[in-house]
């Protein structure tokens, strides 16, 4: 039996998480359950794709259950994928959400379209597929039944992919990235990493502007003055913006999209 | 060993729900625990009662603890049911929080008042009964201890039950429902269902006035348009109000209680 | 295999806690994982302590995993201690945290340095020791394997400890308290027993001034009038302060650390 994860943007006022455990406990009673988070911001897509990017390569090789579905009861498919590494499944809807994790394994070997799975549980509401599929094809997958009996065989090429942003380097030198994830400390990740800084000539150690305040690359935020504005590496390896004992989104007006211009003080 | 689900007010920011999984752990450790949520409004019975009939169907059949308990410490009984069907154990206080979800599963042959309960964690606390008592009670259920044991037999006909709202046909046509809970997303599930909205006259595709605001009745948001203010048959077969990528509750100012007017356009 | 139990800042909206039972998962996939909390008010120690401190007694002995770490990254060490009584393992950093469960379990009877642990996980970040230090070392723990492998030994009087507020005596009679928590429900603990009210001269039944506020000092807050305002015993046997079908907190206006008059009406 193989463990499954959960993320959605359910979060924990309704009922909807713990219904899609009873559903797993029901078809599958053997299985461990991780909730990864409900707590994705609601129907943000991107936002959870790279949650569960952070998150998966800590978490047992299993079933990957993930739920962030704007489009449910619309045209937009239903998945189950095979990743090339570590026998890591993943299922949830065809909007993108899964694609940043599964090139994390190596990317997808096997596709299966499962809106109309016989593993389904009918009737199939138009509006809670988390239960009425997402669940039940996870629970026979974490049981041992075969992907391939999950529904229909698609290309994984026919997979819709998210657009990403990417890190600029700015003309008078600096680099134009983008929040992609502000944490419930007021800490903000960007879209760059430590090759993306040190080709836009940012060292360790540096003085710099951050969205127009001072800053000081640093180590840890742990390096810096009680209330500096820091720039760091954190613990997903990307850079992030963090103020020491304060909130760093709230202190720059950021939120996960906007555009933050980093350059030498 | 039965598996153990729970739902409560508790909320999840202070230590109770750990505290109530931490009783059952030591008592039947190899007890499951499924959280359906701890997030029912404080004290809201109904609402507690609501969520419990729409989770149960969907969990395994076992020991389903639910505490929303205004009363705690007071003269409410506190009570462990057996259902007629699927051998389903309900515990929790007698304010009719239970009793939604025993109707669902064939109404109560067996009551047990649990005030005094031989299982009981000496000294009972006047405020936490969730810790000192239905956790108690549950675990040995769940361990397999025989109901009778639990504590006094008492006449299920004197358990109480809440008296729900019921939709009314208006006289000019449409429906006069109510608002018996608002998700998340702002989704507001009515009192009424298919049945209701077809006596009175209420078809699929039609235009409607929700609560004075142009609406349609479709089969699921998904079929609306972006911004669009919608009826439909919810995931547990009631008729709810939705705005398509919107919040439906934000729009119309309605919480749960709110009385609300459709009628034909 | 031991249970775990782990407490944390971390909330549910990110996946800090989904990735710490990830870790768990990997190393130790039979150790039952219990969530206390992962509610407390971020970075405040004390805070956590305390609910460490309430919640203890009712979980299984095991490991408990505690994780409110303003100074990650810096210099505070990070341990792993053996209590004197029923086997329980704290794990943790060194701030006060892990004590006043320490003590209540017979104190601390072996100490261990774990910042360079041998099970930690490379590269151990700057800022996420929950996943690379703490939940690595608590799931070899609850796996079997000895403490003193952990890390390096220490004494456990270098351990450091918080300095609690205590309640004072008011020269014209009463107490002068200090909230030492507010629960969600409004109710606000005190650092105080019955022991000291009873010192104070103040006596169940008693007409009290709470904050200036006319007040009852009764059994439990089910005793009081709806809207009265109530000194009471609360769950962890400390006095508190509630509304009967209100929120103290809200209609006092206190926050955790404030202080608290008590005196006779």
């Amino acid at each position: 039996v193989r463990p499954i994860t959960i993320l959605s943007d359910y979060g924990l006022a309704d009922e909807f998480a713990g219904v899609v455990h009873g559903v797993i406990a029901r078809l599958a009673p053997e299985a461990r359950i991780i909730d990864l988070s409900h707590g994705v911001p609601r129907q943000d897509v991107q936002a959870g794709a790279l949650m569960l990017l952070r998150a998966l390569p800590f978490t047992p090789p299993g079933v990957h259950l993930a739920i962030v579905d704007p489009e449910v009861g619309a045209r937009r498919r239903a998945v189950a994928l095979r990743c090339a590494e570590e026998d890591r499944l993943l299922v949830g809807p065809d909007n993108g959400l899964l694609m940043e994790a599964a090139e994390r394994f190596g990317g997808v070997v096997e596709a299966v379209e499962i809106s109309s799975s016989p593993w389904r549980l009918e009737p199939v509401s138009a509006t809670f597929h988390g239960r009425d599929l997402f669940a039940a094809v996870a629970a026979r997958l974490a049981a041992g039944e075969p992907l391939a009996e999950a529904g229909e065989p698609m290309d994984p090429a026919d997979l819709r992919r998210l657009t990403l942003p990417r890190p600029e380097a700015l003309p008078g030198g600096g680099l134009l990235v983008h929040a992609l994830h502000v944490d419930a400390y007021g800490n903000v990740q960007l879209d760059a990493r430590h090759d993306d800084s040190r080709s836009a000539g940012l060292e360790l150690g540096a003085a710099l502007r951050i969205a127009g305040q001072r800053a000081r690359f640093v180590r840890t935020f742990a390096d810096g003055e009680r209330g500096e504005l820091l720039l760091y590496e954190d613990a997903a390896q990307m850079l992030a913006v963090a103020v020491n004992a304060g909130d760093a989104a709230r202190l720059l007006g950021l939120r996960s999209g906007d555009e933050v211009r980093i350059t030498p003080a």
